[in-house]
């Protein structure tokens, strides 16, 4: 068996795996309007290979219910009709079990394809398996970002798993590295996989900069807050202080207090808060916010980039079965990768002669360059390998159910 | 074992056989704000005889789970806070399976309890048991409504169950009954049992009116949809047009058209419309510009109950098993209980000298005794010995959810 | 000239009048979408005198601009389109000054039209002019009303007026008189002029029952708040409480605090609260709330009626010049016309018989008896000779910015 | 009298004369949250010379009202409390004349204190007299921005003036021009006035490009209408299709349909649409479909100043008393300022090194830098002398009040 089919059958078998703590319940429910159940991923993630390899190049491949492009489609306007969004909790049926059916039903024929695939469309058909093994990854965290959104809606508090998490110990202080800037390069160059938002490759400009260390922990957070960070105009953006005011912002999301303690829930449950972990479930207002109290600021996502090439690709991820971030293990730039997505102050915007993907996949990322903000690095539910410098995420400014964090930059 | 100890064991086993057609996916979901997962329709009944007769009553009773109280609790404000109705359908858990023994441990709770009754609680065990069962009832009337709804919402379009039903045979034409008014009376009285809000009987002075052998029925409604009758303002109240016009109404709920063929879906799937079949999920509004259109109007309640006294207490209920209205049986008056309810154009509100249940049960009818007008008669899906002539169902003028028709009236 | 010609003429002026402390820019606003501006209400007015009278049936007459058809139809759908509601605030076209040539010009062309009516249409004006006289009158009220709402709107609260206002003397406590119930009648019945939804007089049924002699006070209002009264769930309708809930209710309208200090604003600008003042502006759940906290209850439409009907219409109107309600003048039983609308517990809705105005005039009552309750009696803005006992006032439960309060009432 | 007297006094001057053409009634009303009333931008340009020069630097200075600091701050969260912005509109008092009389009172003091100033405060008068008339003019393109956005609210169409237009001569064809990148620099240096959003000077660099040499006219724009633009999701961005759905969006801003003909409201009232005319009123999501149906694509604001800084600053402004964008004068690049403001597809951010104005007035520009696009070139009703080649303008995507439109581009 391929190299490719054999990551196909494993990232699909991951898929199932991270649902395995789930009851079928858990399963159908949708908390907020951002989020999808669980059985929509695993539907989802199985149409994007029926519609975009089986159909157009699986000779005499069989539709396993016509009904489901409509249903399983998210957003793909050239592709045809789709469901509402908001009401992907709405549909019992299809049942979790006829889901699982789809996926082995779609399974068999992809493997069947790769075995054997139609010389004319061989390439293609490998680069669209390859994007769609990146995107069923890219759904297995939306899956637990989404389980424990929909978990914290329920008073009682439900943990996904209860791992033995790594002992406590003190975290190194924060500290400054320093980085030349100059006319560097950022962006993806090369055959290997990267979505088209990283390319192409091209160059900017960069002044000298510092970045912190680490991400900025919960006791650090707290400090921010305890010095009345959430009810002072003056240190947030002006529709970052509406969105405090009308959803009455106290903390990050996931932090509540029981009596006077504070308390965080993650997949793990409910506990006392850590003041080590790093920082999790911030709003980019938030991050911009602390970072304006502490007389530092976000990074670019290009500063980001040139810092991170050098680092070796490690840290806490989906490999590790945690699914919670964890603290700083060492003095010295650390947690570029994993652990938590890092805010940047980019714009996420098409990087110059930037084209998306012809057709219709070329809506998977270009037609959202508008009013959201770059995130940078991966967190501890984004599998390693999916990973590259070059990666962007992004998120609208408000967003706070992503595992997302922050790390300082300053100027010179 | 006592008679009230066997209508509740009948009255819980039947909920359990109304959910017996569901997957454990089909009794999580909710809709629409006003519906309900029939799962939480389970639990919340159960936790009705709980909170109200086992936490009061029963000697040494260990409450099954303290946090049901809010997850299970309705609209109690007096009984604690309530989870809040319209995020219902977010709660994952405590499962489908958590649920049912919730079932049993109160079912056995309240089985010793009422083989064994505190001598000097009797008379409030047995009222408030006699209360819960009706209330039980009430809700297998709302979980299949209810289910309607969830399932309306699917494209799959799936059915509840799929009867035989009876062959259609051609309905009389609708007539007229003349009925004599003057000083009469109306509601309940006696020892028997009645809600709060059907007491005290009283009297009504009414001049002589006419009342529809039968419901309207679908083909009736049709020639005013096809008259224009939701395109003309003059027809409707104000309130009406305006539900019109923003909801874009053209028909009555459930109704859609296939190509240009007229469909119904209900709770044996979707079909063909058929004529013969009361019209149902009506509003008010449309129940009133229908009568409008007709040159006629609806009942008051006073009349439909005075002209209901006399009838037998027969027509297709719950206990048919088919969920779905029948055609008018036979010339001459009928359909006045059974099939489909029926609005009437009186205001739900309290009659001269009313007096609620004392504490948290007075919640139960009269704080809702305003904007909602009163239907009478019961319905395919109300069990039958939850009935009488002096029942008062009520909703609000623009609902349609539930099993609701209409009867014409005329003045002499 | 005619008598009707010359009560024309007399509030065609006195709608004038009630403009004269007005700036221009006070014409323009309107911080409702309930209300209107009073540019509006003077253009509206007359519209209607040339929508219903000048263009069916004077001859030659010429529309003064034909686009005001649009801007003044209030809400007929029959007559034409019109410009939205809530938008009303948003037209400084045409100006004040033009409205007022508008209304030179149909004054004109009416009183011509009233001298020398063509035969065959003569009975047709008559009416139609009663009626419009009548409904420019009750904008005379709405103008008042829809003032003090936005002047509330305003931080600088500017006082509409400063009359002298009588000098404070001790109101009679409050004290119930009885009355005999019966078969009786109520409704409005012969040639004299009543709105249609008055007709036709009928037999009802009333219980023996007793009224308070005179209006709530705001003292004893304030009673129920100190005693928690807007934070009692068990108080208050279900949709009252959660009005209360979500619109953060705590007094009634007009009320606020300096300090420690209960003020209240009124078209005589803001002062300290007047104790023995009947309480105003309160929505049906509030009176409501209020009847259940004293035990006690709010009137039936019939029971007031009844009472009313052997009563003098005297009180404080519109034609005070004060347009503030007074404290009682005397003990027993007194205020039931002028001072303040007083909410009743009966729905408004047709009377047995009902007949609405032929044509398009039927708009003008029959299409909003649908979720709204009965008040009656006027108020202090209401002028004197456009009130009967028989007179239906109506608002939603939730509507406070009318001149509405109280009357307890109690069963024997 | 010194020179920066002078242009104050031109300045406020010219504030008051572009009322002229008003009628007291369109002082007040604000059609949209986004707009303000006119009279409510006269008055707050006059708080901010009095809050922020005269309250802390004048001797002696009498506030003319205090409660103006309330009703007139914008959104200066620093300097105390302000009225809510969609309720403008509602504020009748102070009158017009009140305010006039406002601005007289402000004017005398700061002319006096000009000419007279405290030593150790000059630099700071100086430079906030400056800002504060910057600040003027801004408001005086928002006053005729929301004048026009007003009346295009009303039905009747008021024209806010009729100039004699230069007669239609037919425009060149829209050609290219070239321009060398590299790395380049960008944003103001130096003495003279600039806001702080536009410092500090800082490379970039730029890949070689070419730049339309004139705007989009409205002929080319209708050939994306007719060609569908409005219905093809492809073209679009996310949040741009999801905007033309639900708003309904048809065509920019004021154009309308007169049976088959294209209409166009702007300040000279309604007339059929001017082929030549440069397109205006688009949003950035309009602007960015317009480019990808036409294969070219938005500058970024860094081309745009590249290429703007070698030319002169020519154009049709305020100045020229037309408030009506004109078609381009001659072949080669030109209608860089003036005419309309141009959308880049540069997201308004800070400058790498951007330090806000310190204290209050550092919320004037740095708190907005989130979810806004950036706009180059100023427009028909900017003045000439408040722009420069380095000049930001920041709106919402969603926006199209503004006088906007659009410059294509392309990569070579």
């Amino acid at each position: 068996m391929s190299a490719l089919a054999q990551r196909f059958q494993a990232v699909r078998a991951r898929s199932e795996a991270l649902c395995a703590p789930l009851e079928i319940e858990d399963y159908c429910i949708q908390a907020m309007e951002n989020a999808s159940p669980p059985k929509w991923h695993l539907a989802h993630v199985t149409w994007f290979f029926e519609a975009f390899v089986l159909a157009p190049f699986a000779p005499g491949y069989r539709v396993f219910q016509k009904e489901f492009a409509h249903l399983f489609n998210s957003y793909y306007e050239t592709a045809g009709t789709f469901f509402p969004r908001p009401q992907r909790g709405l549909l019992s049926r299809p049942t979790v079990k006829e889901i699982y059916r789809y996926r082995q039903h779609v399974d068999g024929a992809l493997l069947d394809l790769l075995a054997n695939p139609p010389q004319q469309h061989a390439a293609d058909i490998l680069q669209r398996v390859r994007l769609g093994i990146e995107h069923e990854i890219q759904h297995q965290e939306l899956l637990l970002m989404d389980t424990l959104s929909n978990f914290s809606a329920n008073p009682l508090l439900p943990a996904y798993h209860t791992p033995d998490l790594p002992a406590a110990s003190s975290q190194p202080p924060l500290d400054w590295q320093t980085f030349s800037g100059g006319l560097i390069e950022i962006g993806h160059e090369g055959a290997e996989f990267a979505y088209d938002n990283e390319r192409p490759r091209h160059k900017v400009w960069l002044n000298d900069f510092r970045l912190a260390t680490r991400l900025t922990s919960n006791a650090e957070y707290l400090a921010f807050i305890e010095d009345d960070g959430y009810h002072r105009a003056d240190l947030w953006l002006s529709d970052g202080w509406h969105t405090v005011q009308t959803q009455h912002w106290q903390a990050p999301l996931y932090w509540f207090k029981q009596g006077s303690d504070r308390m965080h829930f993650d997949l793990t449950g409910a506990h006392p808060l850590r003041e080590d972990e790093p920082v999790s479930h911030l709003s980019y207002y938030e991050a911009d916010a602390y970072a304006r109290w502490a007389g530092k600021r976000l990074p670019t996502e290009a500063e980001w980039e040139h810092a991170a090439h050098a680092q070796a690709l490690s840290g806490n991820f989906l490999d590790s079965g945690l699914y919670v971030p964890q603290p700083a293990p060492q003095p010295g730039l650390c947690q570029l990768y994993g652990e938590l997505w890092q805010w940047t102050q980019s714009a996420y915007l098409p990087y110059p002669g930037f084209r998306p993907l012809p057709g219709t996949l070329g809506e998977y990322n270009g037609k959202f360059m508008c009013d959201q903000m770059v995130l940078r690095g991966g967190c501890c539910v984004t599998a390693r390998d999916h990973l590259r410098a070059s990666y962007r995420n992004f998120f609208r400014a408000a967003d706070r159910w992503m595992f997302s964090g922050l790390r300082l930059a300053k100027d010179i």
